[in-house]
This record gives C-alpha cells, structure tokens and sequence, in this order.
C-alpha cells in the first residue's frame, strides 16, 4: 500500500488539488491519499473549505508527494519559513509532483536544478526568471521529480505516478472512468503521448 | 449577472462537482455560482465535506442547473421524495444541464423524453433501459437541455452553457486556463467539435 500525499495552503487552486483527489481516491486498494496542510481546514481561491488529513511534514514519509497550485497560496506559501523548512524530501526513495503553481515550490525545495520542468502557461516566463529551463509543455518527468502545467494536465501527472509505480495496464485503468462518452481512443493516445513526451523531457 | 447552480447530494463523485465549480467559479463578473443542496454540507463520494450555499428548491430560480453525480448519491436522491419533488424547473427559459449519473435526475424530472441524451458509458445501458434515446457521445444537446458523459465532458457541458449565454469568445476565454501547456489547439479543436456534436445531436 503506497502513500500518496497532496500538499495544499490556503488560496489553493479549487481544480488542482480537487482533479487529482478524486482520480486518486477512487483507488482505495493500491494506494491511500492524504491532503496535508499547516492547519486542520485550508480555503480553496473559490471559496471552499477543505479539512486536510494531516500536517504537511507528513510528507517527507510519503512515498509520491503531489504540490497543489494557486498564485496567491503558492506566493503566501513560500513566506512561510515555516511552510518550506519543513519539507525535507527524497528524490532518490520518492516520486515528486506538481501542477501549475506548485512548481515554485519545488524550484524553492532546490528540486528543479537538475533539468526541465514546466507549469501554467501564464507563469511560465517567472519560472524561468528563476533559472530553470522551462518547457510550455503539459508534463515534464525528470527521474523521479515531474512537473505538469495547465490544469487538465494533472490526469498526465497522475498517470506518470501510476505508471511509474504500478504499471501501463493499472494506469490506463485508472483514467479510463474519466475519459468523455465516444471519446476514448483520443484521449487514451493523448494521455500516452503526453506522459512519453514527458518523460523523455529531461 | 446570471445564478447557476449546481445540485449535489450525499455520495456526490468529487470531480463531477469540483471541475464545474472551478472553471465557473473563476468569473465573478458575469455569473455566480452556487452549490445546492439538501443539507447543509454533504459528503463527496471519496470522503469530503463540502458546505452547500442553499437549498435545492433555489435551482427553480436559477438561470442555469446543473447536476452533479454519483451512482449511490443519485439512487438515493431518486428515492427520495422530497428531493424529487422539490424541483419545478422551466426548460423554456433555464438551462440544464447534467454529468454522468446526473442524467437519471434529469430523465426522473421527464426532461429527457423529447429526445437523445448521454451519461457515463458504464450507465449507458440503464439509460436506455429507461426508455431514453442513450448516446455514446461526450455531449448531447437538445435545446436547453445539456446531458454530458465521462468526468472530462463537464469541460465541455460548461462550454456549452458560457457559449450559450454569453458567445463563443467567452467560452473559449473561460475554458483557456484549463487547457495543459502545449495542448491548446489540440483541445481547443476537441472542445469545438464536442460542442458542435452536442448541439447537432438532437
């Protein structure tokens, strides 16, 4: 049984922790999901409350840590001594995750120095300020750190964590109850390609 | 400014709920938002607690009523007298529209006898067995009534409703940020023709 964490801050994106969630949580034999946080009820930039499962250095014993996004909860986040002291991660023994925003998170944990990486197109052009070789690319693996960018782009993430773990067979199988009605050979090609793509990214 | 709501129940799937709520909870401009209920907070079908804004009978008044899913949240609803009865829609002039399960609300209400609708493939046949013209199709349109099938499809019923209400650029606008980095003509096509599709159906 692997453990899987999200890590979510107040102001986090409503789609970005919610997407992966809910693809996750439908597993319950494979894997447990936790949101964590720095308090017991964090408020999503919509306005919904959320009670997290736990505190987020959690994280550093999970074995896939995921990073939600939202530009004012990442930005307030990384204020935080607090938030990013805690945070002492493993590439070597964990799979590492972001969508969007949360990939200024792992740039500030020093993850994105050793490649690629990408995140939402709107902030593509701060990441890079920032030195790091930024891709506008949906998913970007480099060993066992991924970043992904645009929304949508979580079911590539989540695949990449699945596949990485479990295999092509129980990846498939997992995004399969998302795909839209009549629409299946196409996004089970786009899925595929854009976690190759990703992965030989770096 | 227009009201949409989206109804949910006990056992709601997460997804079928969050993504609507994202991407329309982003404009504050042109719409509002509100997620309806029987309580005052109901459970999503993988364990969160979501507060609800009002109360069902509110949908009568909305402009646009969408209805979330859950195969076990919608059963139950369906049982449920007082939630069966408390709708008194108007498909002159509102919208509505459904994702996955929430097909059998709108069949239950007769919304779905004067033409093709879809659902989640999985459900298909138990449509169809309810006398309802099914479709294996991400979206069917027919009028004002929308039905969408596969947890992705509420990027397009959503699409639906914003070109609808408010033209095609605006639709295309509101969907933009979802959109993974790189893919943005794939989708935008993807999301065209799935629209296109829908509205021809009927």
């Amino acid at each position: 049984m692997k453990t899987i964490v999200i890590v979510i801050f107040d102001s986090f994106t409503d789609i970005d922790l919610f997407l992966m969630w809910d693809i996750l949580g439908r597993n319950t034999k494979d894997w447990r999901v936790r949101i964590l946080g720095t308090k017991a009820e964090h408020l999503s930039a919509n306005g919904l409350a959320v009670k997290t499962h736990g505190r987020i250095a959690e994280a550093n014993d999970a074995d896939v840590v995921l990073f939600s996004s939202g530009k004012l909860g990442v930005k307030a986040s990384l204020s935080d001594k607090a938030f990013v002291t805690a945070f002492s991660l493993n590439v070597e023994k964990q799979l590492i995750g972001s969508i969007c925003g949360g990939a200024f998170i792992l740039e500030r944990l020093g993850l994105l120095r050793a490649g690629p990486a990408t995140t939402h197109p709107d902030a593509l052009e701060e990441l890079r300020a920032l030195g790091v070789d930024g891709r506008e690319q949906a998913l970007v693996c480099n060993g066992n750190v991924a970043t992904a960018g645009g929304c949508l782009s979580a079911v590539y993430l989540i695949g990449w964590v699945v596949e990485v773990l479990f295999g092509r067979a129980k990846r498939i199988d997992t995004l399969r109850e998302l795909i839209p009605a009549g629409q299946r050979d196409t996004f089970e090609q786009l899925i595929e390609l854009s976690i190759k793509k990703g992965v030989s990214a770096a």
